[in-house]
C-alpha cells in the first residue's frame, strides 16, 4: 500500500468483485488518454514554458478548490484569486499555499482530495498527507520539481501518455498557440474545440461586438442573418484546420428551436445589434443549437451541449471578482421537450453525432438515456462537472445502461483546466467503470470476456470513435 | 452453472446475503404467475396457433429490441417493422434475425439481454451465446421449436405455470377473442381490462369518431355527458362479463379535475365534436379520472394509471410508421397537485384501489410513497417499462419502501407483449425482490421468517389480491 | 443477539466494512445527544408527570404510525385521534393498542418499525415482538413502566444523555413551561427555538389576529411595517433569554425576495389586515425569510429553512380533524432561484448561518450541495422527514458529500414529538454514519483517523457547533 493511496481504492468491497475490478482494471490502467474535452490552456504546450510556484499551479486556478474553502470562510482575495479589475490581494505563493494546507480535511470525501493525492503521490512522490504541519514540505518540494525539465508541459504530456487532448476556444480565438504548437515540430497531438457561446448567445457580454469582430475575421457580413451563418461555416472550417473533430455549447438550457428562415432572420436582425430581451435571447441559443446541429451534419463536426449551469450566482461575488468563481449552480434541465425541435431536423441523421452532458441526474432514467437509447444521433457524455465524482459515475452508470446500453455513451472527458490532475480523474473514470464492471459479472449480468472487452471500450476506444479521433 | 445464465444471478454479492436471496427465492421460484396487467394478444390463446418464424416472434414486435438497434444506426425497415402504410421493406426471417444477432452485444448491461438469455436457455435450450457466429443455429433451431405442439401459445401458457393473465383492450373492442376462449372449454384464465383512451382523450386519433361507435355499441347518446357516462358503465360491465376486474388509463400527465356536473357537460360538449384545443383536452381528461374512478367506487373495478409518456416524440418516425416504434419518452410528471381533486373526491373510499405507476422515479420518495401511504384508496405499482429492470426495482424498493412499506404496494406486472418474456420477467423480479429482502435481513432490518413471509407476498400474493383475481 | 434488535443492524454487509463501523460505532454510541431541533413538548420537563398510557404515549400523537395504519383502511376515529371539534372516538388506550399491534407487520421496511423495536428493547425491556398476540403483555408492562418514576420526563431526559434539546415554540407562545423549567432549579437544558410562522404567513389561520396579538405582546405597531419587524426584534430577544439560539421556517415553498423598503412597506400593508392573495401571500413569506436573515446578521441567530411540504392534503380530513393528521405532502421544490434574493444579501456573510432542509431528494447533489459547497452562510441539515430513515441517510451522505464535504453539514435532528423515540433516531443516524465512514474507508477515500474525527463530528461535534450551543 502506498502512503497516500490505497492500491484498490474505488473497488467494490466485496471480494471477489474487488479481485475481478483488480484484474480488469491491469488490463487498462496504463492505457493511453484520450482527453477529447477540456479546458487545459494550449499556451502551455506551445511555449513549453516552466509552471508557476506551486499555489498557482494547484491551488489559484482551480475552482474546486477555491470554492470549498469560500464555503468555510476563506476569502477569495486570501487565496490570491484575481478581482475583476485585475488586482490580486495576496501574492505570496507560499502563504496560499498554508491558506490551503491548513483547510485540506475539508476536501475529506470529495474527488478533489482523490485528484490531488493522487498527484501529489504519483507526480511529486509525496508520502505525507497535506496538512498544516506539512504545507512547507509539500511547498518547497513542489516548487523545486517545477523548475525542472520533467516538469514541463511538454514532458508531462508525455508522462501522461496522452495520446491526444482537445482545448476549447471560443469562436474568435486566432489559434495562434496551436499554430504554434503545429509549427514547432512537436508530436504532441493538442487540437482545439470551437466554442462560440460568445457568438450565439445574445446575454453574452459583449455579444454585438463580438459579431463585429467575426465579421471582421470572416469577411462575412454578420448583421445579416445568412452572412452570420457563413460566418460560423467559415470559423468551423479554420478550426477544423487547427485539428477541431467537435463542437461545443455552453447553454443555461437545453432549448432548442425550428424557425421558418424568415423568421430566423427576424430574430437574428432584432438581436444582432444587442440589448435582446430574455426571451429573444433564449430563442436565438434555442435556433443555434439546431444551426450547428445542421452544419455538423454538413461537415462532420461533432457537436457537444453542456446544458444547465446557471452562471455566477452570486452578484456581489461577480461584481468583485467576475467569472468562473465556482458560483455556478445546477438547475432542473428539461431535454424531452427541449431538443424535440432539433431532433425533429436531424434526429435520424446518420452522420450526426450529438452528445449530451447534464448537471441534472434527475434526467439519466428518465429523459437522456429514453433519448439515446433510440435517436441514432444521440450520444450520452460522462458525468459533468459536480458529478465528475466516485457516486457521480456510479449513478450515471446504474441509471443509464438499462435504457442506454454502454454503446450509446462516449466514455470519460476530463473536461478540466487542472493539467497535473488529468491522470488522476482517468484513474478515478478506470477504477469506478472497472468496479461497475465486475459487479455485473458477478451478478451475472456480464461474463469476463465481455466485461474486459467493455473496460477497454469505455477506457479508451468509445472516446476516439465517438469524438472521431 | 449453466450455459447463458448465472444460478445465482442478480442475487446479493455479499455472501451471506446471497445465501439467503438464494433460500428465499427457492421457496417463490416455482409458485404460479400472476399476470394483472400487460399487452398479450388474446387471439393467441383463441385460436392456439403456431408462431411464426423466430424474427416475428421475438424481434419485430418488441420495441425494446428495435429502438436498441435503431439508436445505433439500424433501420426500422431493415427490422421488418411495419410502416404506417402497412407495407414491410424486409420480410425475410432470417435476414432480420442474423441483423439482431450482429448487434446483440448492444443489449449488455439492459434487461433486454437478461429476458432474451433467459428465454433462450429456459425455452428453446440454446447452450451458446446469440452472436452473428450463432444467428444461423439459433434461427434454425428455435423455428423448428415454433412448429411443435409444445409452442403452441395454450402449451406456452401452461408451460409458463400462468394462474391467469390480463390482456388490455379498447373500450370499444368486441372482446371476441375473449369470448371464443371462454367457449372453447379451455381451462386457461384470460381476462380482459377495460382500457378507454380512445374514447377519453380528445386528442385521440379519431376521437369524434368513436364515440359515435361507442354510442352504437352501447345505445347511449354518447353526444350528451350523461349518456356519454352511461356508455362507459356498460361497456365496463361488458369487460366485466369478459373477466376484467381492472381498468387502465395510459395519460400523457396525471392530471386529475373535479368539475360540478354543469362544467362537465360544458366541457364535454366542446369536446364531443372533436377538435378540441390542447387545454380542453386535458381537462377532459382530467375529469375523466375522476370520473372513472368514481364508477369503479360503484362497481368494484381497480383502477390503473399509467401517466407520463410523450408518445411518439419523432415526428418523422411517426409520420413513416406510426405509434409504438419505440420513440415513447417519459416526463417529469407531478401527482401531489394533479391527483388531488380526484382524491378530495374519492381518496378515503374504503373500497377503491387506484394503482399508480410512474416513468419519473423522483417521484418514488418524494410524491407516490407519501400519497400511497397515506390514502387508503391508493397503491404503487411496481417499475414500469424503461425500470421493469434490476436497478429499477432497487430503486424502487430503497426510494418507496421506507414510507410505504411493502403492503402499499401490489407485487410485480409483466406489461408486455412479448408472451415469450414473461417468465423471465417474473423471475428478475422475484429474484430482485429476494435479494432486496436477504439484504434487509442482513441489515436487521427484518427477521427471516418476516422476509419469508414477504417474499410470497411480492411474487404472489399482493398482485391477486391488489387485482381482485 | 438480542431479542427484537440484531447488534449489527444498518452497518455495512461486507464483513471488513461492519467490522470497522462496528469499532467507529463504539467510539460515538454512549456520547451525549445534542437534539437541536424537534417538537417536544417543553411542558413535560416543566411539569415532570407521568405519561399516560401507551396508546397515548405512543401511537395517538404519532403521525408516522396512524399515517401507516389509515392507509391499510384503519380510520383516524379508531386510532383515537383527536376530531377537529376536539371529540375523540375511541378513549379505550387498550382497544387503540390492540389494533396498533394486529398491523405492526405494516411497518416492516420502515424507520418506524427501527424506532418503536429499539424503544420496546431498550426502555421497556421487551423480548418478543409486538403483535395481536403480545398487544396485551406489551400494553401492560408499558403501562406498568409509565406508572414509576424512572419513566418520568426529566428522568427520562437524563436516562437518554440529552445534553441539550430544543422544542419550538411559536412566536406568540409566552414560554411560560420554559420559565417554569428554569425556574425549578433542575439541571436539564431545554431551550426554545423562534418559529414565526402564524406571524409570517398571511395565509395561516387567524393572521391578522395573530398580528394584533404580536402587538399586544410586544408593544410594537404591527400594522406598520418597521413596527412589525421590531416586534420580531423583540420577540427573537424574548426567545434568546429563554435558552433560543435558533429560528425555523416552515414555508411551502424556498422562495425568497429582496423588495425595496417601499415596496416591502406596501406589501404589508397589503397583508396586514387579512385576506391576502396567494401572490402576495407567497411574496411575503418570501420577503420575511430575508428579513429573518438580515436579523440573524444582527443578532447571531441561527436560521433554518423546512421548504416543501404541501400541508393539509386531503381537504376531508383537514375538515374532520384539522392539521398534522398524516396528510402533508412532500413537493417539487426548487432552491437555486428561489434562495438568490436573500443571498443577494446576506450570502457572503461571515457571522450568518442558514441550514436548509428538503423533502426533494433531487436537490440535494443539484442544487443544495453546489450551494452549501460554496456560500458561507449555507449549511445542510440532515435528512428531514420521510428521509429521517436509513436509506434517505445513505442517499444523503451519497448525494451531498462529494460536492459539499462533511463540514457544510450539521450533524443530526431528531425532529421529533415522540419522545421516547429520541435515543432511537440518534442511534439509527450514529449506525448509518459510521457504516458510510467505514465503507469509505475500505475504499480507499478515508484513512481510519479520518474516520474516527468524522464519527464524532457527525454523531455531536457539528451540531453543537452549527447550532451555537
Amino acid at each position: 500500500m502506498a502512503a497516500l493511496l490505497d492500491d484498490d481504492r474505488l473497488f467494490p468491497l466485496d471480494s471477489a468483485a474487488r479481485d475481478l475490478a483488480r484484474a480488469l482494471y491491469e488490463t487498462v490502467r496504463d492505457l493511453p488518454i484520450v482527453s477529447p474535452h477540456g479546458h487545459t490552456d494550449p499556451r502551455w504546450f506551445a511555449e513549453n514554458a516552466a509552471f508557476p510556484d506551486p499555489a498557482q499551479l494547484i491551488v489559484v486556478p482551480d475552482h474546486y478548490i477555491f470554492r470549498m474553502l469560500v464555503s468555510q470562510g476563506v476569502s477569495l482575495d486570501a487565496l490570491g484569486v484575481p478581482r475583476a479589475d485585475g488586482s490580486v490581494e495576496q501574492t505570496d505563493g507560499r502563504a496560499i499555499w498554508r491558506l490551503f494546507a491548513e483547510n485540506y480535511h475539508l476536501f475529506r470525501g470529495t474527488p478533489t482530495r482523490l485528484w490531488l493525492d493522487h498527484t501529489f503521490e504519483n507526480l511529486f512522490g509525496m508520502e505525507v498527507r497535506l496538512s498544516a504541519g506539512t504545507a512547507d514540505l509539500y511547498y518547497d518540494h513542489i516548487a523545486e520539481c517545477l523548475a525542472t525539465e520533467a516538469y514541463l508541459p511538454r514532458a508531462l504530456f508525455e508522462r501522461f501518455k496522452l495520446e491526444v487532448i482537445a482545448t476549447t476556444e471560443g469562436a474568435l480565438d486566432p489559434l495562434k498557440w496551436h499554430r504554434q504548437i503545429k509549427d514547432s515540430g512537436w508530436n504532441g497531438r493538442v487540437i482545439t474545440t470551437y466554442r462560440p457561446d460568445a457568438v450565439v448567445d445574445p446575454e453574452f457580454e459583449g455579444f454585438a461586438a463580438n459579431l463585429v469582430q467575426l465579421a471582421a475575421l470572416t469577411g462575412c457580413d454578420t448583421s445579416d442573418w445568412s452572412g452570420y451563418l457563413e460566418a460560423h461555416r467559415r470559423r468551423r472550417a479554420y478550426f477544423r484546420d487547427h485539428g477541431a473533430t467537435a463542437t461545443d455549447h455552453g447553454h443555461p438550457t437545453a432549448d432548442t428551436a425550428n424557425l421558418s428562415p424568415s423568421e430566423a432572420a427576424a430574430l437574428h436582425a432584432r438581436v444582432a445589434k444587442g440589448g435582446a430581451n430574455a426571451a429573444d435571447a433564449n430563442l436565438f441559443r434555442a435556433q443555434m443549437l439546431t444551426e450547428m446541429a445542421k452544419m455538423s451534419v454538413e461537415d462532420g463536426m461533432v457537436m457537444q451541449i453542456h446544458a444547465g449551469s446557471w452562471r455566477n450566482h452570486s452578484g456581489s461575488v461577480f461584481a468583485s471578482h467576475g467569472r468562473d468563481k465556482g458560483f455556478d449552480i445546477p438547475r432542473r434541465t428539461s431535454y424531452v421537450d427541449a431538443l424535440k425541435p432539433m431532433l425533429d431536423v436531424v434526429g435520424m441523421e446518420p452522420g450526426l453525432t450529438v452528445i449530451l452532458f447534464t448537471l441534472d441526474e434527475t434526467v439519466y432514467s428518465r429523459e437522456l438515456a429514453p433519448l439515446a437509447g433510440v435517436y441514432p444521433c444521440l450520444r450520452l457524455g460522462p458525468p459533468w462537472w459536480f458529478f465528475d465524482s466516485v457516486e457521480g459515475m456510479k449513478r450515471f452508470r446504474a441509471a443509464a445502461t438499462e435504457t442506454a446500453g454502454f454503446y450509446n455513451t462516449v466514455g470519460f472527458n476530463d473536461d478540466t483546466r487542472a493539467f497535473p490532475s488529468i491522470p488522476a480523474r482517468h484513474d478515478v473514470a478506470r477504477r469506478v467503470d472497472c468496479g461497475y464492471l465486475a459487479e455485473q459479472v458477478r451478478a451475472g449480468l456480464l461474463v469476463e470476456e465481455e466485461a474486459a472487452e467493455l473496460a477497454h471500450d469505455l477506457a479508451y476506444r468509445l472516446a476516439k470513435a465517438a469524438y472521431r479521433l
